[in-house]
């Protein structure tokens, strides 16, 4: 599709999409006789209830749960609206659950909770166990979202991701291989600067720590994150110790000043000329939406490579390209968790696809690149087997 | 169909009909290309959460929640399987989706629960309450589910109903309605005897006295339920005041002298000499199953008109026939209650339908019958909109 067509949609064609919601649940196998009725319902579901109440593994072939993805969210940070609450975070939750159908034919249901309280939540999803197969949990605050992440994947035997980490950190290590090979030039040497230290920002620093990068330099509101800053929370004490091995101090024009990568996270801005001190052949992500951290097109006199989050500029860092594939592959493998290896396995996925086809402007796949996800899906369940081999 | 091909139903057609399970979540509008990713998902999504944070009662139009049934069980008494759990009740949760699409056209998902505590419940739906628009709760013991029902009512502004009672004495009015049309006999004449006071049967005590039935007398396993029983609980003290006006004490035999109808919901069985002792011209309904009270054929020697669970008798009493009407006939008016007056006005549209055609041995339409679930829906809608009027 061409940009022009993108432009063309109007508040109209938005909201009659969404109306009555973008969902429904339907029945792949019809009742429409005394016959199905008597398979589907009474009396023959009893001899299905029967057999699983006697092997509990049996669910898992005769019940649809195993493959059911719970979408979750409590509202606390959607999208670029903040905490506007459970139900007016529906929408995305919806979106999402579409996406897994139509990217990874996967069952998904929206559960979108009146509570913004960690132990609520656990409660509530270990309660529900039984009715779903794996949990997405998103646009959940920062920092709750990390000890509430922590904590459902302790809590329950099923894989368990927050997208807004790790989708993003996937895609983002997807595009960083993509704009390193363009350029010829290895993930050792690079010093990274990542701006904001949210839920994608700290799980980029991790899977680049996990993929060999360089040195990582990470930034918040208030700077440069190092050991000794005053007022760090437990995430930012660790990002801290496992950061920023060099000591910097200061503001973004610090830590910017001869550094191979930006990765803007954060919704605020970056000028030419703090770009303009960069190490030559930068390459620079500015991810925030709608509006990047800096104009692609500015980027572009200082980089070599400029990636944004937006789907009418080249190279878009899109989640889409991770998590239907990641939950399909993890599912398909039987997985119990979602592990860092299966993670770095789908950026290569993601990678390999576009590397058949490599070019400054074209570091990721489309969204919409229909390889994109069975790719994703066949290296998540290699790397699960492979990790319980 | 005939009975025939029901009896053919094979264990693999069962299983085979559940592999993977009964249900899948669809996407009504394709997301084909980028200008509908912007639509449903990023960055046109975001318009339509802003608008439902600053309107909260848009959330009924744009999202799907509004017009979704959870099927809510703990798998606590399920079919005559008892308390077998959450997950092997899945089966049946699944099955009552699958009817909502296939009668009602409304989307349904099943949510079953690892725990059986009324307050964790009624917590776990509280805080769930944004991701649906109506509760049916399903296969919950008695005499929890009194209490449960009741305060999941109070806790939730929509629809929620136990169809184990609500449903199962809709259905059994309507016929008894329709037996009574054949007879051209009265409500306010008749005797009735329930055997069983657990979910149905408290539920068929209750309508039956709202929709003028002269005199109920109810059993348990230890026999007429009366004042001054010893070790009754709250439901049976209720019941107690409220039934038996002819102060009846002693077992079935005492009760069914001269009684006019029987409804078994016990899983209990009666004898033809008992039987005998009935009014002429009785009407019995032997709703346990697999295994009716009595065997509808010997029942067919003492009483006028018989029904069943079965479908493979004459006259089956199918909670099918109110449920999916029901709840989308409440759904429709934006009814927050489902009240006496919606239930006794499924009952009667359900009778009205069996009237067109009505016969001793068709006292109430098929459960497949394709006029009844618009019918009752119709009626209820109908009822909520006089009530609120």
């Amino acid at each position: 599709m061409s940009n022009e067509a993108n432009n063309q949609v109007t508040d109209e064609d938005v909201f009659s999409g969404h109306e009555g919601g973008k969902l429904s649940v339907e029945v792949p196998r019809q009742i429409a006789n005394q016959r199905d009725l008597s398979i589907a319902y009474t009396p023959g579901v009893a001899k299905v209830s029967r057999a699983i109440a006697a092997e509990p593994a049996l669910a898992e072939r005769y019940t649809w749960a195993h493959r059911v993805v719970a979408v979750v969210s409590d509202g606390s940070a959607v999208l670029g609206l903040g905490d506007i609450g459970a139900s007016a975070s529906l929408p995305v939750m919806e979106g999402k659950s579409a996406l897994f159908r139509s990217f990874a034919g996967l069952n998904s249901i929206p559960l979108v909770l009146n509570t913004n309280d960690v132990d609520e939540i656990v409660e509530t999803l270990v309660r529900l166990r039984p009715s779903f197969g794996a949990v997405n949990l998103e646009d959940i605050s920062a920092p709750r979202c990390f000890e509430l992440e922590e904590r459902v994947i302790e809590a329950l035997d099923c894989p368990v991701m927050h997208d807004d980490q790790h989708g993003t950190a996937i895609v983002v290590l997807a595009a960083l291989r993509g704009a390193l090979a363009v350029e010829g030039r290895e993930m050792n040497q690079l010093r990274v600067v990542i701006s904001g230290a949210g839920a994608a920002g700290v799980a980029c620093a991790r899977i680049l720590r996990n993929a060999g990068v360089g040195e990582v330099t990470m930034l918040d509101s208030k700077g440069i994150i190092h050991p000794g800053r005053a007022g760090l929370n437990a995430i930012k004490e660790q990002l801290a110790a496992e950061t920023n091995a060099s000591g910097l101090r200061g503001g973004l024009e610090d830590a910017l000043a001869g550094a191979d990568v930006f990765i803007g996270l954060s919704g605020s801005t970056i000028t030419e000329a703090e770009l303009a001190t960069m190490h030559s052949g930068a390459i620079v992500f500015a991810l925030s939406n709608p509006d990047p951290e800096i104009h692609p097109e500015v980027a572009a006199r200082y980089a070599r490579v400029v990636a944004t989050g937006r789907s009418d500029f080249p190279n878009q860092i899109n989640n889409v390209l991770a998590f239907p594939g990641v939950f399909r592959g993890a599912l398909d493998a039987g997985a119990r968790k979602i592990s860092d290896r299966m993670k770095l396995a789908a950026a290569d996925a993601i990678f390999q696809v576009a590397a058949e086809d490599l070019h400054p402007e074209r570091i990721v796949p489309s969204a919409l690149d229909p390889r994109v996800a069975p790719a994703v899906s066949a290296a998540v369940e290699k790397a699960a087997h492979d990790e319980s081999a």
